[in-house]
């Protein structure tokens, strides 16, 4: 989209009250999909189906053609026609003044020959109309902070948390399985928008109106292919400006890749290695898989920017230490030594035969006795930024240790200036997820994707800081 | 330990009737975990705790000293006193004739000092006198198999399910966490063993005993430091020989867990390079984390090695095969390319808009309608060894969709020579976890250390080739 402020009309567009479905039908899923995920979603606005034959579509009161909808009230309609027949819906709906469109067909750039056509034919007609357009084939949309959902997906499962994470993506059922493992870990989400084949919307306009958009903290996106790389620039750099980290899986680092990305929504993979300087030069997060974007958004959700680079890790076995220290170096982590203060500090607090270090192992004893003056010491030291500490995860509410322990560090959380992560001894439970979620506590389930994403969380902190040094113009 | 047939008589140590404690006591955990460990195995042998005070310990009937115990049945003595008295009590047993000691206590060359010296005499006294110890400052073993625990940690959490999967740890607590993993994926253990510093029994043996115990198919070993390489090299020649695969995780990539490691069991790290190369000649196969090591011990646990490198992908989202295509070059899986009979198979098969590719899109109506006849295409495409195919992961019992599908892949996989892993497309449950595993399907929970897991047993099926090819004397 060419208009500087589309972004302030995508507001209008994710926020509808009377939402028209021009092909609304019993005989495929989309239709029964979207009423469901807007009853889950406690939409109350108004949906009007249209269809030629029906009165009622799944007990919707229904309308024969577009010229019967109630005017000038209907601020969004969604397309679900054959290609052939949509352009001239299209026409009709802007006549209408209608001029916000979800399109779900498929038919498009994505099966190349003729359906390039079509799509360039559309694309024409609405840039020419200043018609907001997301699709051709995609799900639509789950605006889950203000209780709208367009969506005619059905594999987002779980609760429709909200939160400050977005998520946009080119691919519908991909972005569904980044959405529903987000919710599975209790991570709210803002807007969740599926942009298909982007003949009009790019992914890059949905992420100029993210980094705008009050409620979103974070930006995460499935990506096959950027369109427009000037404006992903400005909108990174206006995200800098705003501290609010863009992470993404951008496919293509392998052929296949770029094969199946260009068959799958007609987009152009582009040079990986170019790609990925950019990245690092905008501050730009790549993940390799959804499992490192969930956990990565994950912790930016949770915790404030670390003031520096030093990550302090506490445990209490020697070979975790190992194993953790080996993990930071694969990832590039700095684990700074402690200063002799703290080294002072922690041989009295300490049993005999611990020797402080970072990582630290407190022994078993140490475990027992004084956790909560160690984490004190160690939060303390000044090459510590961030502290990734013990803690048990609790089976039930019965579990009076778990709970104890874990009522301590939420108290030293709201104490401390200084990010703190947890990392559970034991195996975890669904108790224990919902319980560390509604106590505020982000905590690492998995070690190895849990440290790339403390990883990515560091990095990103130290790009802000050089950001903001280089630019007097931030908030 | 020197002997050649050290590993016959350790069948015997694992394997203890009559299991004597030294130091048993109600003061500290160590007898309370031991005796709750063992009744979670069943164990149907006795026990007698030694204590100077007591006629019984946690309601035991106890012996004042070793003198006291019944003569010529004790097959096992586990040491629990301060590392001051050990030796007298190890000599005093070797004199009764009991040659298998476990010895728990700590201050030993993990103090540095006199704790080394104090480890030498130790080590020199058994080797002169043909005791195998394991210890010091172990946690024990749970030969599960036989349902024997002489186990003294507390946090090997779910059931103790017997199975093919060998633990050995230098790291008591770091393994705890391990063989926790693994059972709460339901992949059964056959021994786990704590190795502690090794004064005379080191890990080499007991992978050489785990090399020859009928009931283990896959070793898993937590390591800080090898000790005797030219042992390991025969160790993991017949492994080899038996395509039983050794999966390590060996810290120490680190400077960081170089010292943690020296500090822990006083092993010496090694140049880690060094060993790298060791292990890629050697067939042993390096992990860099805990899940890692779960995720490729299961898959090797429950599939057979594929007969060659071709990996097929089967999925039903364009975005799924692009994501899944990168994980694959990153982790150096081949994706070979259909055959021309492959594809003009699937052309009919798939629906018009579909394109036949490996990764295979079979798109949202191929899924509803095809999946059996196309996972049988590609199954019969010769370039393809190993298929990853997409399924449904069911919510509860009465997920009829879920059940069907599922029900069908488990008769394929018992028709088709080729192993076959399954991707499940929703969120995992505790009900789909159980019901995988009791249908005797392997499964990927999270695509990215499931990828991981199916390159490393892609690259051992390789090297198991190479290695047959070269040696006429496998079995």
């Amino acid at each position: 989209m060419n208009s500087l402020h589309t972004h302030d009309r995508m507001k209008g567009f994710f926020s509808p009250r009377h939402i028209a479905v021009i092909g609304a039908s019993e005989n495929n899923l989309w239709f029964g999909n979207m009423l469901d995920n807007a009853r889950r979603s406690n939409f109350d606005g108004t949906i009007y189906p249209v269809n030629p034959k029906a009165d009622e579509v799944w007990g919707v009161k229904a309308y024969r053609k577009i010229s019967d909808l109630p005017a000038g009230i209907i601020d969004l309609a969604v397309i679900i026609l054959k290609s052939q027949l949509v352009l001239d819906a299209v026409k009709e709906l802007s006549s209408a003044g209608i001029k916000n469109i979800i399109l779900l067909s498929s038919g498009y750039a994505e099966i190349g020959g003729e359906g390039i056509t079509r799509q360039m034919q559309l694309q024409r007609y609405c840039r020419d109309n200043g018609i907001l357009l997301m699709g051709p084939n995609c799900l639509g949309f789950m605006n889950m902070a203000e209780n709208v959902s367009v969506f005619t997906g059905g594999a987002v499962e779980g609760n429709l948390l909200a939160g400050t994470i977005a998520v946009v993506g080119q691919s519908g059922a991909t972005s569904e399985i980044v959405v529903s493992s987000l919710l599975d870990n209790f991570y709210g989400i803002s807007l969740y928008a599926t942009t298909g084949n982007e003949a009009v919307l790019t992914v890059e306009d949905y992420m100029e109106y993210l980094v705008h958009d009050d409620r979103t903290r974070v930006i995460a996106g499935f990506i096959e292919g950027f369109r427009n790389i000037p404006k992903l620039k400005e909108v990174a750099y206006e995200a800098a400006r705003r501290r609010i980290p863009i992470i993404v899986i951008k496919v293509g680092r392998s052929e296949k890749a770029q094969k199946a990305a260009s068959s799958h929504t007609g987009a152009l993979a582009g040079n990986d290695g170019v790609l990925d300087g950019f990245f690092r030069q905008h501050g730009i997060i790549r993940v390799d898989s959804i499992e490192d974007m969930v956990a990565t958004a994950g912790i930016f959700s949770r915790l404030a920017l670390p003031g520096g680079k030093g990550l302090g890790i506490c445990t209490l076995s020697g070979g975790l230490c190992g194993l953790y220290a080996d993990l930071c170096e694969l990832y590039g982590i700095s684990l700074p030594s402690l200063t002799e203060a703290t080294i002072k500090k922690l041989t009295e607090a300490l049993p005999d035969f611990a020797q402080p270090d970072n990582p630290l192992d407190v022994t078993g004893s140490g475990f027992q006795t004084g956790m909560d003056r160690i984490n004190n010491i160690l939060l303390d030291d000044e090459n510590i930024d961030l502290l990734v500490t013990l803690t048990l995860s609790p089976k039930n509410s019965e579990d009076k240790l778990a709970h104890a322990v874990n009522d301590w560090l939420a108290s030293l959380k709201r104490a401390s200036s200084k990010p703190i992560a947890l990392i559970p001894f034991k195996e975890m439970t669904d108790y224990a997820r919902s319980y560390f979620n509604e106590n505020g506590l982000y905590y690492i389930e998995q070690p190895q994707t849990g440290l790339k994403a403390v990883s990515h969380f560091m990095k990103y902190a130290e790009f802000i800081r050089n950001f903001e040094q280089n630019h007097d113009d931030t908030e």
